[in-house]
């Protein structure tokens, strides 16, 4: 029987890469495609090395290029995020959760849901046929479900990823609160990064009533341990400032767990335009504003009224 | 809550009507929609309308224009087929069995599979759930599956469908292939149309070797109606070659339940065409030949050679 590549998009997240190995657990298991096997379009990202190293899981087989293969699509439907070569490859099945944009000439088994994951419709199906399912595959599928849906703060997270992964966090052993806190630290902590990695892993510049303005992004799971780093990171806000003629900087630190922003401001009439923006006290050029994620809906329309 | 119509393609067939109308039941049923509503995108066909009548079940609402509804569409994804005015609709969700060529901004529920009919999805659903199906509902699912299906003769059949109808027939309390041969009847019945109505229902003009011929085709059920008319059918072919210039007549009778056809055949040489084209003995003008479906394939190939 030929190989059956069971696969996600390029650029794979963790739901893309882990619903394709339990997928294709699953198809070998029942018995559905013995000959299925997990594979991935792309490299993989610290959080999804973190995640299979955690619970001893190889890494799956890199495809270039799919020609002449048999394909199962996880976690993607779009020809432009399809593996190289798609177009001459044999696509049997498709299974996913985004929006629809498909044309193929024969019927296919093709399934959409709109849920938070991929994973959370694999793991149904473990569920549904009563397939066996050890502590490796059900904890890839939760921190693959925690990961897309933020754990469960995204708006695409439904009421069924919530239930499915309880069910999973049980066979692992976990609170699934807080292991997504592990997975999206993995991604998202600072170690190893210096104060100016942090400061422009997502730094843009805006000119505000003649005033020149930097506001940075950076994305973190535990407000403790940006709090550790916060003297060496307005240090180096500072040097921007009086070395590279900023006006005024704003760094957020945005803890997308807890749904907050530390917010580090330096520059020109920094209280008093963060007051008057954000209705909020600067302490030691710092101040927490609950809520705040969104740097263009919440940062940057306020802080050009004020500064204008 | 605003209605759903669940609704089907446009020209719609047994299955499209009757896979609206039980995915309605189920819907409102299991509570996932308590508003959802089967619709119809055109006129019904005598064969619905024969299954529709036989359980008892009104003829769903025709909706001319989708315009600002909510739509589940069965049985089809191509927006060639969709009803009028669904750009302007919001669909929410998709059960078919075609091909797919599909696109939509937002993700949603969209579930195809190869297999036979929809309403095979359809009653799997009611199975997987352990919704309750009564005698009507099992029945036009029956129905659907086995017009769609030609029972189980068609290409597209799986081992699915004739499960699925096997149950649904055991609470309906018939023989699907006996019911079957009932529900294609009702399509392919030769009653109350003229002998001249048979021919001309599917009848082409050929031109072999500088010969007039005429090649007719009709779908059929039972061989015994047919033989039946044979006399009559005859006549007309007869007449059509004396006042009308045709060289040869053939007229296919094709059982679509046993496979074969019934081929009356009038005019110049025909037994001895018939006998080199089909290497088969006409007798009384008429000969059944076991296995031969297609015009196109089976008949006008060696016709064309024989007498050209």
């Amino acid at each position: 029987m030929s190989e059956v590549y069971i696969i996600g998009h390029k650029s794979p997240d963790t739901d893309s890469i882990c619903a394709a190995i339990a997928y294709a657990n699953y198809k070998r298991i029942t018995g559905e495609n013995p000959a299925a096997k997990a594979a991935r379009a792309g490299e993989i990202n610290p959080e999804t090395e973190y995640v299979l190293k955690n619970f001893g899981i190889d890494v799956p087989e890199l495809l270039k290029n799919a020609e002449g293969k048999k394909l199962i699509l996880v976690d993607h439907n779009e020809f432009q995020q399809i593996v190289d070569g798609a177009e001459k490859a044999e696509i049997i099945e498709v299974l996913d959760h985004h929006r629809i944009e498909f044309k193929l000439a024969n019927p296919i088994f093709f399934h959409t849901e709109p849920v938070g994951s991929t994973s959370t419709l694999v793991a149904e199906k473990y569920f549904d046929k009563g397939v066996k399912l050890d502590k490796k595959m059900a904890g890839i599928m939760l921190a693959a479900i925690l990961s897309d849906t933020v754990v469960f703060k995204s708006p695409t997270s439904t009421n069924r990823d919530k239930k499915v992964a309880d069910k999973l966090a049980k066979i692992v052993g976990v609170d699934p609160q807080k292991f997504g806190v592990e997975v999206k630290k993995a991604k998202a902590s600072l170690e190893g990064k210096s104060a100016k990695d942090i400061i422009h892993s997502d730094f843009k510049d805006y000119t505000f009533g003649g005033k020149k303005v930097g506001v940075g992004q950076v994305e973190i799971v535990d407000i403790n341990e940006a709090i550790s780093r916060k003297r060496e990171i307005l240090k180096e806000m500072e040097r921007m400032t009086t070395q590279e003629g900023y006006d005024m900087i704003f760094m957020m630190l945005t803890d997308i767990i807890e749904e907050g922003t530390e917010l580090l401001v330096v520059g020109d009439m920094d209280s008093s335009v963060t007051k008057k923006a954000f209705n909020a006290e600067l302490k030691d050029n710092s101040v927490y504003i609950k809520g705040m994620m969104s740097r263009k809906k919440q940062v940057i329309p306020p802080l050009e009224k004020t500064i204008s």
